[in-house]
């Protein structure tokens, strides 16, 4: 029997805008990959067919398929809709079954999660959380989203998580923006993920002096999201991501907004002399989400075998 | 060797009024029972050894012993302080090690986790949410506390759920009340613990009229609380107990105020037509706290079997 180590596995990450097609091994090295636009279910579903068929016959026959997929999902396996996209906006993916055409396609075992608790995954297997079992990954972009890991599995229950949708206290600074989340408006995706800031002050922030207050709205909201996290998860780090958090600067002012809301109230020295350990970047970057799909997959064959 | 069905079990509940100690069977059934208050921890824990010590000689050997305590506790088994409470406003209570003074007195396995946990598994074992093995545990009483399982497990992490205090948005009847938290003023406990439900309208809910805004202010701020819960943890059933819980009709009102707050965007059958049986009152009443004890030192026996 082939060794672990020469195993091919296929990964795929499902994304509202563009889908990104690999294969990869053990270690986590990608070796082919390739990406296209998501466009309507049946031509995206084909091109991801043929991308993958190609590269299987490139590197190997695959073992196993990990599917990191935008949500909402039905991740509960005794449900008749497992694996598909459920409700959405995005028009014509409603319903759409990823994982049954990758299934049907490969005939192997194909594992699906969010993208952000794939995420989560491969920050704990390769990359900032490495000798943490217990995370939380968020991606702060075009949108806000959480992935979990509890004991190093991620965390599932009635959906998964959708924690960009908590609700912060309003900043002082921002009393009258409404807000541009289409379910919630003030929520926190839609206070602070890229499209919020962009609405509320015409440009990203990298484009905006360091003194302006946007910057410090930012950095409360988001520390608004991690003392919440604490307080429900209590997570042993907490890993952000995304467009977004590539603005390094943000971290050093997130930190002590955390610790302002948790109101001196959890007393551990990883909140206080240990915090930069505590609240980090990504380790992975763009990358988490398809070496999150590829750990998907190495972590189901690791169980069937 | 002895059957399962003939242990018995210790079980210890350590709250900041009182202590239970008891011994039990498998089964969840209660053979033998005693309380007291919890005064200074040497005569506290003097009291509980001998309470034990008493109910073994009554009821036989204990196989393991449980231990629900109050927090904040140290669960990390890599600890030096494991078992031990931390920094707690109680006087005399920091750092006291209620698990070493049974494991010392009795030489048998002994496992603590919150008190909120630990009534989580008991709900889960015998009480609301049986066939559920993710389920959030609130209790609203003197204070607010939570515990929480993932895939049939405690959530610890970092150190334990603390969920009492996170931040609600301030209903708008209630602008002005400054929330009685040491901590936070008005963090959750601050504004709906039965403190502060005293300390806003001078009497406890019951005694209030069913239509005196205190009742509505009060499901709006636990619907924001499992609005949140839902969102960070996803759970597949809230399991709401404590002193002020037993106002049954607090459930009809909290429950379109959860969905109010999730805005429509956590598409399930559960938080809608099935909501009666997602957010519900607790199954064990004010037993949830001693039984959880007892579920606690069943499965450390069953793991160690």
């Amino acid at each position: 029997m082939e060794s672990a180590t020469q195993r091919r596995y296929g990964a795929v990450e499902a994304g509202g805008s563009k889908f990104v097609c690999a294969v990869g091994d053990q270690s986590g090295r990608i070796l082919s990959e390739a990406r296209f636009p998501t466009t309507d279910p049946a031509s995206t579903l084909a091109a991801m067919i043929a991308s993958l068929r190609r590269q299987q016959a490139e590197c190997g026959p695959l073992t196993a398929i990990g599917l990191a997929s935008f949500g909402p999902i039905e991740l509960n396996p005794k449900s008749p809709q497992h694996g598909c996209i459920l409700d959405t906006p995005k028009p014509g993916w409603s319903g759409a079954d990823i994982k049954g055409a990758l299934e049907r396609e490969f005939a192997v075992p194909v594992v699906i999660d969010t993208d952000v608790n794939a995420a989560a995954l491969a920050e704990h297997r390769w990359g900032a959380a490495r000798d943490v079992p217990d995370l939380v990954y968020v991606t702060v972009g075009t949108g806000i989203g959480g992935g979990a890991l509890v004991g190093g599995r991620p965390v599932h229950g009635l959906m998964h998580p959708e924690m960009g949708h908590l609700l912060p206290r309003r900043h002082a600074l921002d009393a009258n923006f409404r807000g541009v989340c289409p379910f919630h408006g003030d929520c926190l995706e839609g206070l602070a993920s890229g499209p919020a800031i962009l609405a509320r002050s015409g440009c990203s922030l990298e484009a905006l002096a360091a003194d302006h207050p946007q910057w410090e709205i930012e950095a409360d909201y988001l520390g608004q999201l991690c003392a919440q996290l604490v307080l429900v998860l209590s997570p042993r780090r907490i890993v952000l991501g995304g467009g977004v958090m590539t603005q390094l600067r943000l971290f050093p002012a997130i930190r002590p907004r955390m610790r302002h809301w948790l109101g001196g109230y959890v007393q551990r020295a990883e909140l206080h002399a240990g915090i930069d350990d505590y609240l980090v970047a990504a380790g992975l970057g763009a990358q988490a989400g398809i070496l999150g799909a590829l750990a998907l997959a190495i972590e189901l064959a690791a169980a069937g075998a």
